[in-house]
């Protein structure tokens, strides 16, 4: 680890030879490796990045020279370079950054990044203000094939080559997605490959980009040499280069898929195997479905690891899985269509990502009242990532007219959602797929399919919880605490819809209710509880709303949201009380 | 119109010769001019597709193949050739018709469709679901150079090239959007133009796509040749038509920006022109702002005149202005970016198609906190398509964190509310630009810009009504009548912003206020009001919210809506006194 070690700045690197930046980038290779199999993280995709990031900032000056990278899930050497080498190579600093680029880190991350296909009209945005200002820094935006098959990208790389001045696309071919690359853009990719870059029709070139090819895309002599010639260049430009993914470890870059992101190795594969998961229960009813309705189709933006769709079950569904890349807007539409013309098409996808297609939602889907099945993945409060929070399609889905949106709160009932859904022709249908398996072991709900009625499960008076999907059950635990400490004998309901009102049920709750508390696993701003407290404005119930705030949570412990939620039940109780001495 | 008066059906189209079409071709254009001339209507767009409409229904067989056309503002012949011609025909049916293709009108129309960019995807579902069911109809899908700068035709076109059977993708290229075309794209589609499609370099081909150019896109036996030997083909297919927009209008031929759309004839231009408008307030504060700092950019979408920037503008601002294309995703990305470098972008865009950047909105400009501004235009109740409404920009932009969401009521404001947003530096700012200009004839607000605080316009009791934007003028006058009906005189309040919640005045409104009344010109659901409802659930404070419902509007007059959706003022006064009674 001797050139790491002395590494404390990028003048330090810009002072070493080229000859002398392999043997750096086997010692961030193994860093790297160490770390990530400690704690996690996306592998296979910084792997694959070491030799270009390290030759990006040899030859580019940063922070006056930009980079954004794409997803920016592959920035783990930009950070080891730019000063947070300690966050990658000691243990006791492993967990100070965050695993994508964020500006409250470094001059050198411009952007806060987590969703795909952003990275071009990022960086065309940067580009285009320099000229204004009549500045000469280079722009760069580092973007890999699988982020390619994204709508925005595209719509950044046709206006990236109109900008008549310097922006440099680093396109990072590693012949993978997230899963298997799809779509008919990889034919160019692989004709260009193989050619060398040579071939008449690029796809690059029909946007007008000037255009290198680079087959050494582990190789730092040759990403010098090219970046040299580029940098400080006046046109657009596309650097394409073709890199191993997982390079350096041999499972990995045989296994891509499972090498794209994988867990700390303290990490209890075999327990998580073992545990019943919503993933294994969606895909065995899918392919039960399957056999029996060759018009059943699932469809995956390029997420099936996340939403349960293992190598097996695509193998075994054959032409009745489509995996269409990174591409939501046109999952959904595609989605429509299926549905249009007699399929029974079923899209399972994570929430945060769902966000990438509100419009399709909207007019493609719901305006046309197409019956197709969105399940939602993560839809919930999460320690993860600001980029990734999974709390706001609540309020972008059950705003939006038309769409019916179901919140199972357990196994039984989410069964019965997804084959009521699979079989009606008449709408869309959004069923919000729980964190935990809950198994209520009955089976009544199986025939009991109005899911516009919210379902009283235990009556009581003055205060009534709707506990929604997952929070169904911190209503039962909130129900039975505030038994224990007031006396008083709550109603839980389970209200199963969000898109919709059960009118009925809640004037209802007026005769014997004055307090009605809502709880739902996701931002409660334009979400399922206000609905609730709109419908009852004109009257005399009490509504507490409780749920996520509308922030971005960036890693912040559970225990700290649920505290500051109040999403306890014992800080439920605590504001029922206060609400009664109002 | 001897051809067109005996056409009933799709038989006796069929039933023609070849040579008898050119005829028909001339008799539907007039009868096009004609209708558009008294109704107003997409005419550029229709007058171009008259040919090749008239030659995808001689050669294919709807219903059973199956067109769908893209934003399908182009169909107006498709509707007369398919049962629908009265509408077009006779001045006492102009009105039955919408001008979008729409399934509840007839069979031949897929889906209902007005935003760009959609159709491949959703002819790529069809297209799926037939191969499923074992069917062997063509699936076609026709689109024009304009959309194809969204993203959603991007993926769709990558999917579909991958498809490995039938779908025919029928390029429109009149060498022009709503304006002029921008971006690398088009200088491709102008060398296959050039070279007759025989250029190597081939957008399309570079997805692996079967690829025709037809020159003569208004030439029926051309097209019919092409049809018909492209016609249950079993590979994806791209014919490349060259077409000219506005074709039989000399002017709409050469002005085709202002031919795309136009007016009825009846329509007072010279009224609508001399009537100051917020189109151009808005251009006005921005070239002034530019001339002073070059570094205030205005954005485009595609959409200019929608948004008051007319070709002078243009022309005045010259780097200053980008039109981006029909890409809204990009177009709030690149304003990131450039307000992360420095610039002060605005992106002038129409309520309904921001939809098609909701998660943009969130990752790529609220999570970086990049000072750009959003103009939104439309934002509004209105009387026009279910495609196109303009309610649902509030819920969907005032839950996502980190967005600023003002919405100003007067000329005065608005302008104080650009100038503070251009100015500062932390927050992306989003302005519904009102409908009406109402002059407050105060400059009081210019230098109070802390528009996080509501303003109490007239301080009353039992009573507040907080009126946002347009409807702040609906609450003045509701609360008006409510002096003069019951003698209550009512507090006015001017929220200004609906992103958050002045705790603080509306804790102070619990001291001698009963009800609140809030008022917004788009949907309730998830929408301003419901955040005021949640405030005060857990106090005796009665909340109403008024604003539209729910619902995609389809052509609904506005005194239907306001009837239905309780606003005006003798309705809102009764609501109520009706809440007092309970």
């Amino acid at each position: 680890m001797n050139y790491l070690n002395n590494l404390c700045s990028l003048q330090d690197l810009k002072k070493l030879a080229v000859e002398q930046l392999p043997e750096l980038a086997l010692e961030i290779r193994q860093a790297l490796i160490h770390k990530i199999s400690a704690t996690g993280g996306h592998l296979g995709s910084n792997l694959g990045m070491v030799e270009a990031t390290i030759a990006l900032h040899y030859v580019f000056d940063s922070p006056k020279d930009k980079f954004v990278f794409d997803v920016s899930h592959q920035c783990y050497t930009h950070k080891i370079l730019t000063g947070r080498k300690e966050g990658f190579t000691d243990p006791d600093h492993f967990g100070d950054y965050s695993g994508y680029t964020n500006p409250e880190e470094s001059e050198h991350d411009m952007f806060m990044v987590g969703h795909t296909a952003t990275s071009v009209s990022l960086a065309t945005g940067l580009a285009k203000a320099r000229d204004l200002k009549g500045g000469k820094e280079n722009i760069i935006a580092i973007i890999g094939d699988g982020s390619m098959s994204g709508g925005e990208a595209f719509e950044g790389l046709n206006n990236a080559a109109a900008l008549n001045s310097n922006i440099i696309i680093l396109f990072n071919d590693n012949e993978m997605s997230i899963a298997d690359n799809s779509g008919g853009m990889y034919k160019n990719f692989e004709l260009l490959r193989k050619t060398k870059g040579t071939a008449e029709c690029n796809f690059f070139k029909s946007f007008g980009f000037d255009y290198f090819y680079v087959e050494g895309g582990n190789d730092i002599s040759q990403l010098v040499r090219v970046f040299e010639r580029v940098k400080d260049t006046s046109h657009p430009t596309v650097i394409h280069m073709h890199t191993l993914k997982g390079k350096g470890v041999e499972w990995a870059e045989k296994d891509k898929e499972n090498g794209h992101f994988v867990f700390p190795a303290s990490f209890d594969m075999s327990a998580y195997a073992k545990a019943e998961s919503y993933d294994s229960i969606t895909s065995e009813f899918l392919l039960k479905k399957m056999e029996k309705d060759p018009t059943v189709i699932a469809i995956s933006p390029a997420t099936p690891l996340q939403t349960g769709l293992l190598p097996e079950f695509r193998k075994k569904a054959g032409s009745q899985y489509v995996d269409v890349g990174i591409a939501e807007e046109h999952a959904v539409a595609f989605a429509s269509g299926l549905a249009k013309n007699g399929a029974k098409p079923v899209l399972l996808a994570v929430s945060s990502f769902l966000q990438r297609t509100y419009d399709q939602l909207m007019q493609d889907l719901a305006l046309n009242a197409s019956p197709a099945t969105i399940l939602v993945f993560l839809g919930n409060l999460s320690p993860g990532d600001a980029t990734h929070c999974g709390i706001f399609d609540i309020s972008m889905m059950s705003n939006i007219p038309g769409l019916v949106c179901l919140a199972p709160a357990a196994k039984e009932e989410y069964l019965a959602m997804l084959d009521w859904s699979l079989e009606q022709t008449s709408v869309p249908v959004v069923i919000r797929v729980p964190s935990t398996v809950v198994s209520i072991g009955s089976t009544e709900c199986l025939t009991e399919t109005d899911f516009y009625q919210y379902r009283i499960i235990e009556k009581g008076s003055q205060v009534a919880f709707l506990g929604l999907g997952n929070f169904f059950w911190l209503a039962k635990q909130a129900k039975d605490l505030l038994k224990k400490k007031t006396g008083i004998d709550a109603t839980v309901i389970n209200p199963r819809i969000y898109s919709a009102l059960d009118q009925e049920t809640l004037v209802k709750l007026k005769a014997d209710h004055g307090i009605v508390v809502t709880l739902e696993d996701g931002s409660v701003s334009g979400g399922f509880g206000e609905k609730i407290a709109r419908f009852y404005g004109n009257s005399n119930m009490r509504v507490l709303n409780l749920g996520g705030e509308k922030i971005f949570t960036d890693r912040m412990p559970m225990e700290e949201q649920y505290t500051r939620f109040h999403l306890t039940p014992e800080l439920i109780v605590e504001d029922i009380k206060k609400c009664m001495e109002v």
